[in-house]
């Protein structure tokens, strides 16, 4: 085999990050990361048009507060496992991919995203009345600098691809046939290198962003339970899921 | 109304910063930030080609300490309050910006400049042969990263319009005809956004520089009141006195 | 005088960094560090083709543990003088610049680098199966920012000259006939502010990064030797001289 995974997100109709989502992500991620074979893995998306829509909104409202816990840790887990991969992790982001599916793209080693204009890409949950959690930050700050994600999570930014590219929050832009041969190249590249110095050097980077989630997890999960229990986020996320269906409608 | 205010300095010649003039903008900075109906301010100048010329050298020479100390502690509170703002800002960047005039404009959400290449910014204590403090340094490292502060810091560097544009010091250029528009258009774009959202956003992104301050304010009027007492210090104030009156002259 | 010291790599054939070629190297730095007639330093290469080609694997291949720790105390000694300098100081890289000789100019106040693209600089120990250490990586994070340190760390990445230029990796590129010229230049440009705050500036943005290593210190000597003397890198390090050798002959 040549040691490289594909994990194809195929959770129609805009691959949500649901409860059971997360769950089995983490399964499949604990065990090609097991797995002495697998020494890459490839993250895209099965469904057109979409990466990921991030964090499932049904898990956040209305729920009990064992619920929110519950899924909350999930999201903390799969970026604790994502973000300290020990594999090479690369993101062929072929089509749009806002706030939670955002984050998985910038959790990867390297951003791949189809050219097209009309897929965009960012953090916005701002938009929505809510705040990215200081991880997410952490995460987006260490690659597009302070000022970008200032900015660009004040406004809740969702970026058309050039933009993104433009910003690094991708490092490069392919035409969507291209993709597949594209992320081959980049993964072989990454492969070339000694696993154990790369794995080294590459928790030597993020172990800062991670041990800080590590060390205030319980801190995390309470905040987000006190935040999304509020009646004024309650009914955002209402009204936001509301619009949702209409569009779809 | 619009929920936006208009701070618009006029103190000529040039600006600078007295100790009148910064208790006089915090407590206009504090009545805004009381008034519920104002959601944003925008900073600008009503003096021609001068936005603010900085700290004014006269409260920092010949002075008491108990002067010094009194007119470092309305520095501090001025940046504490305008980085800290729960307020959109932005400034309209009008004319020239040294040193304390650019530290305002570092502080802002949004740094629109006039394009003139005659107006220059940057914080360019070097030059005088005193240096910025370690919080005007954080705020100008979240903005234009380490490596371009670490340069213009220690050479002092005025910045030409274009120039402080290419290293994101400033977001935006415009034709002077074309500020006060572009200013308004950035301001409803900020206040598009749901206020708390937003407010925790920027919270979170700035916090840690913030308490930086507040957990050493005393020690920094301490050294500021040292670094400003020696006589060669005093000396190198005194000379560039001269040589501004000579050149109004 | 001028004040203005060049120190000009002449350790053929590759200025590769011995225990005596870094000892030498602290003392020289030290002397003109003493030196207060001295403002400045030009550090550059009189090997053609190379600037400096980093650590001398014989010094990590096959020695004692005692070699080990007095080797590494010494890199160590030598960016602890060259980073925290009082000095100006600016390289002017006239060669290729791998690893440890990258370092050197990372450490630099400004890099100006021939712009012949067979030149290449960065720190690729990646690519030797071995990781940078962690003051390595706080300098190159410093310069490049976290998102291209961790791309380039992860690769072991040489860039050629252009590409280290649109990185930020060096600070310009000049035709090697104007290498002289322009470094002169330079360095006028940064001894026309006065040294003391000069000083303080540059200690204020590299403290931090200097104290982490200082701290420390020995921990990271033990680190370096039981790393080092794993049989496994010991292997790939008397592979890599094999191959060195076999190009040479």
């Amino acid at each position: 085999g040549t040691g490289v995974a594909t994990m194809k997100f195929k959770s129609p109709p805009v691959n949500s990050l649901s409860l059971d989502f997360l769950t089995e992500f983490c399964i499949s991620l604990e065990k090609l990361e097991n797995n002495r074979a697998c020494r890459g893995v490839i993250i895209t998306s099965a469904v057109p048009k979409i990466f990921s829509s991030g964090l499932d909104i049904t898990e956040m409202c209305g729920k009990s507060t064992e619920h929110y816990a519950e899924f909350w840790r999930a999201v903390q887990e799969m970026w604790l496992r994502l973000y300290g991969s020990n594999m090479v992790t690369v993101a062929a982001v072929n089509g749009s991919s806002p706030a939670g599916g955002c984050l998985i793209a910038l959790s990867c080693d390297y951003r791949i995203m189809v050219e097209n204009p009309k897929f965009s890409i960012g953090l916005n949950e701002a938009q929505l009345g809510i705040v990215a959690p200081f991880w997410f930050k952490d995460t987006f700050v260490n690659i597009v600098g302070h000022r970008v994600a200032e900015r660009s999570l004040q406004l809740g930014s969702l970026h058309p691809a050039p933009e993104a590219h433009r910003f690094g929050l991708v490092d490069e832009l392919v035409p969507e046939e291209k993709l597949q041969e594209k992320t081959g190249a980049v993964m072989a590249q990454w492969l070339a290198l000694p696993d154990h110095a790369r794995q080294l050097t590459k928790s030597m980077m993020r172990k800062a962003v991670l041990d800080r989630l590590v060390a205030h997890r319980e801190e995390d999960i309470q905040n987000f339970i006190s935040f999304i229990s509020k009646e004024s986020i309650q009914k955002s996320l209402r009204m936001y899921m509301e619009m949702l269906k209409k569009k779809k409608g």
